[in-house]
Parts: C-alpha cells; sequence; structure tokens
C-alpha cells in the first residue's frame, strides 16, 4: 500500500539504494540529509543532485552545533580516518554517542511535520556486529517509541536490515541504478581515496558481483 | 544506590525540583539546558545561577539550528503565547513535534559522553492529557530503546510521571527550595506575566498549598 516514507538519505550507496526501493515501491518520499559538520561534504551534494533529478523534496538538517553531544567520531573531528578494513577497533573510532536515536528522533519529528507515515533508515546487517543502533532490536524498539511519541504514529523502518551491503548492490543494479550518483569515501577529496574502511567496504561490494565501481579513485603508488 | 544521573534541567520549577531530588538522593549529577530559541531566555540564566551556586556541572545545548524540525511551537514563533489555562487547544498550539523523544535522545548521548547511567526528566501527570510524550507508555518505551542503544545502557527516568504540580511544589518546599530561584513564564519580559498558561498553572500550584509564589509579577489592571 502506497504511503508517505520520510527516507534518511546521506548520499551514500546503502541510502541511495533506499531511496529508489521506496519510489520503486510507490510510496511518496521525502529525503532528508544532515549537515553534521562531516569532512566528506561531497556525500551531501550527491543527495542533493539526485534529488533534484527526481524531483524529491529534499531537507537539509544543519546539526553542526549538536556536535558538543556527537563529539568523538573521526568523522567530524581532524584526527585520521581509520584506513583498511573496518575492524572492530577502527570502526569504535568512528561511533558517535546515540546517533541514530538522535537522527531518528528529528526525523520522526520531521514526519508529523510533513504528515508521512514512517521513516526508513538504511541499516544494514554488516553493521550489527559493531554498532547497537544498527541492530534489529533497537529497530524494533525505536519503532515501539515513535507509534507512540506524537498524536499520529509513525513507523520506523531498516528494510535492509538483514541484508548486506553487497545484497543492497544488487537490488540496485537489478533496478538499473547509477552508482556514479553516490558518494562514499570518507576523506572530502576530489576523487574516492580507495583505502578508508568505506572505500574498502564499498570497492569489495562491487568486486563480490564482478563489477567495476563507476566512481573515479585516486591513483596508488 | 548512588548513580550518575544527567538531569534535563530547563530551570523551572518542576526540573528545578527534580534537580534537588536527584542531589537529595545522593546521586551524582550532571544538569543539561537545552537552547532553542526559547523567548523565555530567563529559564535558562536561572538554571545557569543554581547550577553555579550548587557547584554542579551544567551543559547547554544549541539546539536552535533544529528549528526546521521543532517548528510551529508558539514558544519559539513571533506568535501570541495562549493566556489563561491549559485548555486542549491552547495547549496544542504549544506542541513541537517529536519534542521529548528529540531531546531524551540528545540527553542520552550526552549521558553515554559523561557515564551517567540514567537520563532524569520532569514529566509530570498534568501533562498526559495532552501531550503523547509525557505519557508513562512513551516513558517506559524510551527507557526500553535507551538502554539497548549504545554500548553502555542507559536507562530513562521520569521520577515524577505520577504526580501533579501541586505534589511537586509540596516535594520541593519540604526540602526548603526557594522557588524565586526558577523561572515560568513564557514571556521574556523582566518580571512573570502572571497570566500566560503557564504562569497560571504555577500560580495555582502554590495556591493550593496556601502558598505566596517568591517571584515578583507584573501589576493587572
Amino acid at each position: 500500500m502506497s504511503k508517505t516514507v520520510v527516507v534518511i538519505y546521506s548520499g551514500g550507496m546503502d541510502s541511495f539504494t533506499l531511496l529508489h526501493r521506496a519510489l520503486a515501491e510507490g510510496h511518496r518520499v521525502h529525503a532528508l540529509s544532515f549537515d553534521y559538520g562531516q569532512r566528506h561534504v561531497r556525500e551531501l551534494e550527491a543527495a542533493s543532485a539526485v534529488c533534484g533529478e527526481l524531483g524529491l523534496p529534499h531537507k537539509v538538517l544543519d546539526i553542526r552545533s549538536l556536535q558538543a553531544v556527537m563529539a568523538g567520531s573521526a568523522l567530524t573531528g581532524g584526527s585520521e580516518v581509520p584506513e583498511g578494513h573496518y575492524e572492530e577497533e577502527s570502526m569504535k573510532s568512528t561511533v558517535v554517542p546515540n546517533r541514530n536515536m538522535i537522527l531518528l528522533s528529528l526525523a520522526t519529528g520531521y514526519a508529523v511535520t510533513v504528515a508521512a507515515d514512517a521513516v526508513w533508515f538504511g541499516a544494514h546487517g554488516g553493521d550489527h556486529a559493531i554498532y547497537p543502533d544498527c541492530r534489529p532490536e533497537f529497530v524494533e524498539k525505536m519503532d515501539a517509541v515513535c507509534r507512540v511519541a506524537n498524536y499520529e504514529p509513525v513507523a520506523v523502518e531498516a528494510p535492509y536490515i538483514r541484508a548486506d551491503k553487497g545484497e543492497i548492490l544488487a537490488e540496485g543494479l537489478a533496478m538499473g541504478l547509477d552508482y556514479g550518483q553516490t558518494w562514499t569515501c570518507y576523506n572530502g577529496r576530489h576523487k574516492a581515496c580507495g583505502v578508508c574502511g568505506s572505500c574498502v567496504e564499498r570497492l569489495e561490494a562491487f568486486a563480490s558481483h564482478g563489477m567495476t565501481d563507476p566512481l573515479p579513485y585516486e591513483a596508488r603508488n
């Protein structure tokens, strides 16, 4: 059944696929992005370009002032982004306290404002092991509280919660999506670095499908 | 058992009493206030003065940029604050979409940062009828999700959830608290107006205990 959905859309691969899934299912979509001072502002630029092309309403919410709470993340600070695989220690250094609950609370408030039935976000199975707020249990409990917090219930759904990044990519490729319209790299340079945890994970997803990522990467020595 | 508690402290009567209750129970307290562009900035000034006097750590989190989501509230806009009793219609005009979940999510993130065990907030029985996010069901479900959203569980507690404003005041008076250190009025003038919904509710609480509010009020014609 068609409904109105706020899709939390970072500009990366997973939420790009999610956005298109919502459209493919016939839902009315409001895209919502967060400017939290991320170094990879190109992700937000990619999000805006895609929404403009699709003619979708797109809100970018400035939450940079929340850094006092969001402190401790390599994504916004001056410290080095860990390279290589998303090993447990390097992933923990990118953890923001209560990140997803904060973003989902804001998205739910926005959903009330635009009279949406649900908030969708792109948590996936690959993140379960390390991020408590990407686990099915978190999504279920967040859904439960969002249904009673306002006069109109808002559902919280993570359609890819049991998928991995490769399966999400497979779904997008089957829809004919152009992943050259997405941005993943944590480093905000002209080309993707190819070595940060996020790039490595992305490249592995393409490799697992025998595909070449359409994004340009920096040459390596 | 003594624990570390983040108390959401607006500077008003209820959270002022809550702060002192936490101290009276022997807890380590971190006070947290939100600057959401409220017209009654005197409430925040009252909060800072009290924390300074008590020697408590006090964080004021600037969330003014969230107005895009928090839209629709008479508390931040230019529209008239409704006078008189908190009747259903006038209270609804002060509803901010998903307000308490947003504030509690931020407070829970802050609790993780300062290694607190719990977040306390001053929701009370007088608000149940009209605000969904002041009801026991909301608090229970918010507590459930906050316990699983981070590596360390954070409890969400509303000790006055079954009390009314008069009972909270009675507890504070029994503790010998000086309510001249609090601020309630929605209008940010030098003296309290005495006629906004918030003032009326406050004055009724004092009257119900045969007490005179120590705050100065504007003379009425």
